[in-house]
């Protein structure tokens, strides 16, 4: 353990008290130490084990452009006006240029940035793969053990970064626009196979009818083999999140509200073969074995193991696989 | 293993042969078994120990659009004026919408397609996060070991995604445009520490002498503490590849390939305290290990490892860090 007095267990229980009474900046600062490290994001887990989560987990992607904060600003709003609290993470998987596609700092000086029912937070890649996995799921399981009703996480992309993190989610939501081929794309990346809702934003665009179309022989295409109990049909919807250009007031979002709130129940009464809590709780214990591996590799043990068998390999003497393989079992058994 | 007639020991043997006597197919079944999973990967990495390389190794990166592929169609060029077989693999590790981007199937069209001293192979990611890395540090290794005498990892992006590609280069270069603010990002990334030569691409357009300026501070900045022996200057040089639109040829295009030659040169007689050739070890040692790990997890004794631990996850009695760690520990011993 690298704790220092700033993250000592004693320190992080008081951290949790304050985020269950509402305060930002535990919660911020609980985090931070999440994404900090797997020992930090392991001692924070430890001292939540037994909370109780009521959240729903709802997953949003879709790629840059397609009107996704739009949406989530909408969704947030309907569920204040329910009473609940709620908690978006704008996840970034993919490289840097679809930076500023996500919710994060916009809506931070939008309409519910004042509102203290609504936390948002934007979680970076720290350059490690399988990190950024590892640190959402221990965010989002901190988000809904310190009483948050819902957990909105909102990925950028539709390709196979995004899908272990959408993992993590009760409800997947696949936000595309018309006529953008995204959807082949989203398919090939295994995004449509665990999407559970579809929705075509920017519906005054031309091509809304073919691009509904197509999504919905590709559903039917790739649904047949589908486990998880009593079929869910995956709607396929449209809005105009933002208004069409006419002057008329945002379009179909009252039915996509309606449409997710429909998937949760239909999970609540078809819990299925696997558990939603079980598949998430999968996601987030492969993306933390693949995180902690990294970190040995990195930490000074690991690098001396790595840098002994990188010589022998550059010798000609070793070849990398056999390499690969013993560093894992002295990692692993060693430390 | 899991080694199939198609892919045993003799079998291997006998492409490598025929790869080494300039077969295309041999080369291209390779790769397909490198990039198939870590067992055959092995098994042909294992067939080529002891095989002389003197191929160098070129990495080329920068966001899309840039003007990439012109660049290394020119490489390739003057390469093979020389003599050199030149292999390049276009690796796209970030999400599909920079899909097109990259060199690929683009050159295999155009005017060294029906070159036998040039080959082109896409490389794209199988969802296996590292898997890329792994596959690309395997292919790129065949490539030198069958008689290629440059290879060249053409990468798309300027992320950390591309970061582990591009470690497994001797010398790489950064190709930007004016203006874009990429010239952050990559530095963000952490792109910037390891690229050994800038260029700033259709330095026809407006504020090119503001990008080379601001790219050689953020240089200066970030090169004080650098390792790697005697000083590298990185030079930034700016190229108009495609020609000038008032009907000029292309411009920059001999200086930028001496810049690269230089940079040779200078690994030739600076070797530094750490050679390239085991930076490139270690970063395919790293890579391989987080493959075999990731295949680990979705091998049968992993998922049963896997499910088991998530529905003790789920129930709430382990924490997810406990139950990574265990899952590590029986994985890399067990097998």
């Amino acid at each position: 353990m690298h704790d220092g007095p700033a993250s000592g267990a004693g320190r992080i229980e008081e951290l949790i008290a304050a985020a269950a009474r509402g305060s930002v900046r535990a919660t911020a600062r609980l985090i931070t130490l999440i994404e900090s490290g797997e020992d930090r994001a392991a001692a924070v887990s430890a001292a939540l084990v037994g909370r109780p989560r009521r959240a729903r987990l709802l997953g949003v992607t879709g790629p840059p452009g397609v009107g996704k904060s739009t949406l989530v600003t909408a969704f947030i709003g309907r569920y204040r006006a329910r009473g609940a609290r709620v908690a978006v993470l704008a996840v970034d998987p993919s490289s840097p240029f679809s930076g500023g596609a996500l919710l994060g700092d916009r809506v931070r000086m939008g309409e519910h940035s004042t509102d203290p029912g609504v936390y948002i937070r934007s979680m970076s890649s720290r350059g490690e793969l399988g990190g950024l996995s590892a640190a959402t799921a221990g965010a989002a399981d901190l988000l809904a053990a310190v009483g948050f009703d819902v957990v909105i996480v909102e990925t950028v992309g539709v390709g196979q970064n995004e899908v272990a993190v959408l993992r993590l989610a009760d409800t997947v939501l696949l936000v595309l626009a018309p006529g953008l081929g995204d959807g082949v794309q989203a398919a090939k990346a295994g995004i449509l196979e665990i999407a559970d809702v579809l929705v075509v934003n920017k519906a005054d665009r031309d091509g809304v009818a073919t691009t509904v179309r197509d999504l919905r022989s590709m559903i039917a295409l790739g649904r047949s083999g589908q486990a998880g109990g009593a079929a869910w049909r995956v709607p396929v919807l449209t809005t105009i999140a933002a208004g069409s250009p006419a002057g008329g007031g945002p379009v179909g979002l009252d039915e996509l509200v309606a449409a997710v709130d429909a998937h949760r129940e239909h999970l609540a009464e078809h819990p299925g073969p696997q558990r939603r809590a079980v598949r998430r709780a999968q996601a987030a214990v492969e993306a933390i074995a693949l995180r902690r591996l990294q970190e040995s590799l990195h930490a000074p043990a690991g690098r001396d193991l790595l840098a002994a068998a990188a010589a022998q390999v550059a010798d000609g003497t070793v070849d990398p696989h056999a390499a690969a393989a013993r560093v894992l079992r002295m990692l692993t058994t060693g430390g």
